[in-house]
Parts: structure tokens; sequence; C-alpha cells
């Protein structure tokens, strides 16, 4: 009797039809990003420990699996506690995210890549999450950054390649959401957050899909933020638009910030672009422009990113600009509608005794007139045979006997 | 000052030409594949560690990284010695093959795959290897393995395809050697070597490429079979070919497990194909034919696999026939030319103060016009950039001031 085998918890199977999904959609990806001048790089799934837990992860880095060193195995971890040096026992870990380990690639490689560097990068990144529906602790990501480029031409490439990317996909109806960290820190200025509860306020801000005004408001009293006027605040952003220059500015709006904005806008003509004052996007290491893509089909956004001068400082010893977009892939999967059948398909049902070699040429034949070819043994069960072919995409069977090859009859 | 900032040692980064060269040929070997009824599917990463210990990974398992629990860090480990099973802190591992695996795989989702599953599986896999030239501890592996199937249309359907892959990839000159364990075995039995030092004598064999015959013949000694006349033997047995039952079969030669490397020969009479009794493939699991393919410009093999027909048994609790063929993607990779250049390509030389959205209108005209485009800051060092970009494989460039953008000049 075999016993119950599963993936390791909280990871899954890709299986055909899935996996045929993922890689039509990654070669459009790819494909689109490529003419629009970005190059794909790679980095290792692992990276040295002390660096992904440096603090530019956030949240994920106490979500990251640590690795031991090469040849330690739990036997060896009885004796830990002799160990002077914990790092002597787990010195790697898998990345978390593409972020850190781009930055890491650009301070290796810099003297190989041109000035202004756009970097493709994707692949599978591990956070060990609790179990929840829909939530895997191996993941693809999908990344494109602009490194080395200042100007606001960075920021009008990510989301004019992405807006391609998301057409040739298919997914109509995305809007961009976008907003300043510079207009987040004014405004929160204006609301007499103290500089060293800015990123606390900020953590709590980015909740307001999830716990609604009054959670905010509460949630921000509790971290000593001035409450008084504070929701009204917040109805009145919410309706905040394009027109904030048209009279008087107001008193908490960065207006230089957001007129980088409206002539961002401005020069992305056919996207549905929203200005969203309360956009936050999570992560610490953000200094400008921010944005998010949301589809109608999906609870959250499909994808988001922004500007983060300060980062790659931290590796290089000198600041180089910086602005990067993040697909969720994984939610753009649940979006895509399955793949379509390759009708040209023709499964040769082998009944009865037939040589392998005459196997092998009948299959040859199909494939020689460009049709994708798989021999099967013929069943019992030809009607659930043909059905069970049907539905993984073949559009023609044909069967193969001692005496012959039938003509194809078409299936499905 | 910047400190010096590299991959995790024995891992590197993969560069954009270098990139595109693999993607290119993934994008091929997945193509014919698929059209040979392959059908691609993932597993994680990473797998549970007493799996990836069960005895099936050979000497590849000592190589292997073990991950700590979700959650454990260095500094829980200073309190191991105290926890009573060590399992409790290391419980996963990355994979160091795609064999366990798809084993794996397989005895999870039976019920969703055909009868007979041809699977293709590619993706990274981590050894733990003392660092050295050309070998990573991170690379690339590419398996095809048909599942189910008992008879030789199996090795036939696998190795016509991979001849096909070989092709498409341009790569001609190669050899097919192969071989039957059923034929090593009775050879091995003729020289007397008792059935229990049967593996430790094949190990010995595999080094006959390194060590040579006469290093062979005394490592055999040490592991007590019989010397008399084994180097006579291994002379003769060098030059064993196909016409072995023209006349008496020598007494050493499993005739039935011969026959049937004489079929497979016969139907793929395009291929350059070697009988080689004295490969041996490393893994222990193989039960019937092994094969191998040479390339005069690799020193080892490119690719190899066989018929591993008990291992399933071990997930399953019942025996499923399988055969299997491991691509040596790196070695394939560093056997092929660099990426062609995408003549198409304009580069945009942005030259003087020129708005972000009449660049970007520059860029998106040339993308309308079906090619590659980048916009680049024009450097004072004109001459070096053009010949960078012509290197990068740029066919025209096109400049852009205020006043207008230049007809494009051919590039390189």
């Amino acid at each position: 009797m075999a016993q119950q085998v599963n993936p390791p918890r909280g990871m899954r199977d890709v299986l055909p039809a899935e996996k045929a999904k993922r890689e039509r959609a990654l070669a459009v990806i790819r494909d689109v990003y490529r003419r629009h001048g970005f190059d794909e790089v790679e980095a290792p799934a692992l990276e040295e420990i002390g660096r992904l837990h440096s603090g530019i992860g956030g949240d994920n880095e106490k979500l990251s699996y640590s690795v031991l060193k090469r040849g330690l195995t739990n036997g060896d971890l009885q004796t830990a506690a002799s160990v002077d040096d914990p790092m002597l026992l787990a010195d790697l870990g898998l990345r978390y995210d593409l972020t850190v380990p781009l930055a890491r690639f650009y301070a290796t490689n810099q003297a190989s890549l041109p000035a202004v560097f756009r970097a493709l990068h994707t692949g599978p990144v591990w956070r060990a999450e609790r179990p929840q529906k829909g939530r895997y602790r191996q993941f693809t990501q999908c990344d494109i950054d602009i490194l080395g480029e200042a100007g606001p031409v960075a920021e009008l490439e990510l989301l004019a390649a992405t807006s391609d990317v998301i057409d040739a996909l298919g997914l109509a109806d995305t809007t961009i959401r976008i907003n300043d960290r510079r207009i987040l820190n004014r405004l929160l200025e204006t609301w007499g957050v103290p500089a060293e509860r800015t990123e606390a306020a900020m953590i709590t801000i980015d909740k307001l899909d999830k716990i609604g005004v009054d959670g905010v408001v509460a949630e921000l009293a509790e971290r000593g933020v001035t409450t008084e006027g504070l929701g009204a605040t917040f109805g009145s952003l919410a309706t905040a638009g394009w027109n904030l220059l048209d009279g008087e500015p107001p008193a908490w709006l960065d207006v230089v910030a957001y007129g980088d904005l409206l002539a961002l806008r401005a020069a992305l003509p056919a996207a549905r672009i929203e200005f969203d004052p309360m956009l936050v996007r999570g992560m610490g290491y953000y200094t400008g422009t921010i944005f998010e893509i949301t589809h109608p089909g999906s609870g959250g956004s499909i994808g988001g990113g922004g500007r983060y001068d300060g980062m790659l400082g931290r590796f290089l010893g000198r600041d180089v600009p910086a602005v990067g977009f993040s697909l969720g892939f994984e939610r753009v999967i649940d979006l895509l509608p399955e793949a379509p059948a390759d009708r040209d398909a023709v499964a040769l049902l082998v009944d009865g005794d037939v040589p392998a070699e005459v196997q092998l040429a009948a299959k040859r034949a199909e494939l020689a007139a460009g049709r994708r070819a798989r021999l099967e043994r013929a069943r019992k069960n030809r009607r659930g045979q043909l059905e069970a072919l049907a539905g993984e995409g073949f559009g023609a069977v044909r069967v193969l006997t001692a005496d012959g090859l039938s003509e194809p009859r078409p299936l499905g």
C-alpha cells in the first residue's frame, strides 16, 4: 500500500495545462519587455544570509529560509551549541524577492553593464508564509528595473512597457494608480506626524483597503497621530483627482511631485491613470513615484513599484537612481484563460502488436508534417480515452495496427 | 569606498548576452520536445529532507543543501543541542537533481496524468560541490522521462526526440553510446564478481575514461575482482561493435539485451550509435538500457540516461516502468555560439534637453515599426558609445535632440 506523497507543505506541483499557460505568458512578457529595451539577467536563488537580513526586505526578511553551510546536516546541528559563531552553520538564504538580488547583481557587474541599465529579472522566490488559500511558499516574480536614470523618462518607460505587456496578455480594464512618496510625506507633515513616526504611519495608511477609514484613524491615534478632522481629510482625499492645480492647491499637496505625476499622465494617454494620495506601497525603500496596477478580476493589485534612489548606495558606496516595477505573475496567471488547445496535435492509438520502429515511424511522419504527436496504447474504454485526449487538446486521432494506419478522425 | 560584492561562492550571475543565449536554447528544446509529445511540468525546488536522503541520489545526496524549518535562523541554532529531534531544525532540502522530484511528482499526481506520461522538466538544481573551474553550485538541468511504458518504443521516442533537439540546436557530430545494465551484469558474472560486489565494480569501471585500463584493473583487484586476463578482455571489449551475433556470440554477452540494442539502432538510422559494453552511467537505479551522448567539443558527455524500472515503486508501492534522459544543459550552452545579434534593434541617443514624453514617443514609433529600441543619453565619447552598442548587437543608431530625430545610421 502506497503512503500519501505530497510536495512540501505550502508548495505545489504545476501540472501540464497550468505549466503551458505559465510558459506561454512568460514568453509574451519576455518578448514585449525585450522589445522595449530591457535585458534579461539571472542571479542565483541563494544570497549571503547577512545580505538578506540587512533591512531592505522589510517584513519579508522574517519569512526567509536559511540554508545550512555546505555539507552540514541535521546530525551536525546537535553539536551546534558548541559552535561559537552561529554564522558558521547557516551562511546562505533563499531569496524572498528579486530586489535585493538585483541590487547585489548590479553592484557586482556594473562595469559590464550599460550606463543606464534596463533589467528584466524573473524567477522563483521563497517565503515561509503561514499556509493560506492561494498563497504559496514558492512563487514566481517578474521584475523590471531601470538603474542609472534619475529623470521621469524612466517611469514613463516602465509604465509604457508594462501597459504593452498587459495588453499583449489580453488583460483589459486595468487601472494604474499613482502617487509620490514626497506627497505622502508632506501630507503626514501637515497632520503633524513627527518625522520619526512617518514610516509607522505609512504602514497604517497602507491598510486602508483592509481596515477602512475608521480603522486607520483609530490605529493612527494609537500611534500618537492627531485624529482631529483626520476622518474628514481622508474623505476628501479619496476624491482628490487630477484637477488640484486648477485653483489654489491644497496646503497638504507637494506641488512639484504632483506636477511630475501630471506630466507622466499626459505622456501615457492610452492608459487609465488615477491619482491616489493614499497609495503607500509597503516597502520602506521608496523615495519618489510609486504605482500599482489593479484589475477588476483580482482582489488586490496585479503589480506595482516605484522609485528607490537610495538603495543601490548601500551596496555600491555611491548613489545610483533606480525605479522598478514588479508584475504580480501569480495573480496575472490566475486572470488568464486556459492556454488554447493545439488543434493540430494528433494522438496515435496503437492497437495490438505493432513493432516499436513502426510506431516511431508513424510519429515521425506526423512531426514532419508539422504536427505535435503522441503515441498511446489503445484502451478498452475507447470513448473515455478519446474524451481524455480531447480534453488535453488533441485535435485528431489515428489508429495504428499491424495492418496500417487509419485516416485522421477529428476529436472534440 | 564600496566593498567587493560577489554572488555566493561557487554561484554565478548570468549577464544579458549569456542569458539571451540560454533562453534561446531553452525555447528550442521546449519546442522540439513538446512536438514530440512531452508535457512540461514543474515541481518545487525544495523537497522533504528525508526524501532527498533516501539513497536514490547516490553520491549527490552528500552534496545537498539542507534548509532550516520556517522561521528558524542562526540564533535559534545556538539552542539546538537541547532539541531532541534534529529533524525539527532542518526539514527541507534543495533538490540536487530532477529525478527524485519527478518520481515524487508522479506519485502525487498520477491520477491526473496520462497512463503513459511523457514529462519534460527543466529548472535549477543545487549541489554543494568543491569549487572548481566550470562547475557551479547552482546549475540548470533539463530532463525528459517516459513513465508507464515498458517496451523499447519508450527508448526510441527519447532518443529520437533528443536527436531532433541536438539537430535543432545546430550541434553536429554527436554520437550516441549505448549499453544495457543486463550486459554489464552478465559481463561481471563471467569475471566471477559476486553479486554483492557488482555495484562497487561498476563504480570502478565507470572511471575507465579517467584512470585507464590499468587503473581499473588495479582498483578491481583491490576490490577482490580476479585480474587474470582482465586487461586483455578490456582491450577486446573496446573494439566490440554491432557484429557480435554474426558468428558464435561471446560467452560474456547477454544476447537478449544485445538484440534489443540492435533493434534500437536499426530504428534510429540517421544517428551515429556506438555499442559500448563498458558504459556504466553512475546512478545505482538503472535496470536496463543506458545511453550517453557525446560531442567532440565537450570533454565529457552532453547528456545521458537510461531505464530505471524499479525506482517509482519506492514512492508508489507498485512498480511503474520508466526511462529518462537528462540533457547536460550547461555543457550544451558552452558548445553553442553567441546568440546572433538582433540587427533590427535601434539605439536612440538623446542629446541635450529633450522632454521625457518626446523621448518615449520616439521609442514607441520604433516599437510600432517592429524594432527593438533603447533610449540612451548621448555621451561625450561618441565613438566608444557606438562601439559598445554595436557590440551589444544594435544595428542602427538615431540621434534625438530638441530639434528632432536624425535618420537611422547603420552600426557595426
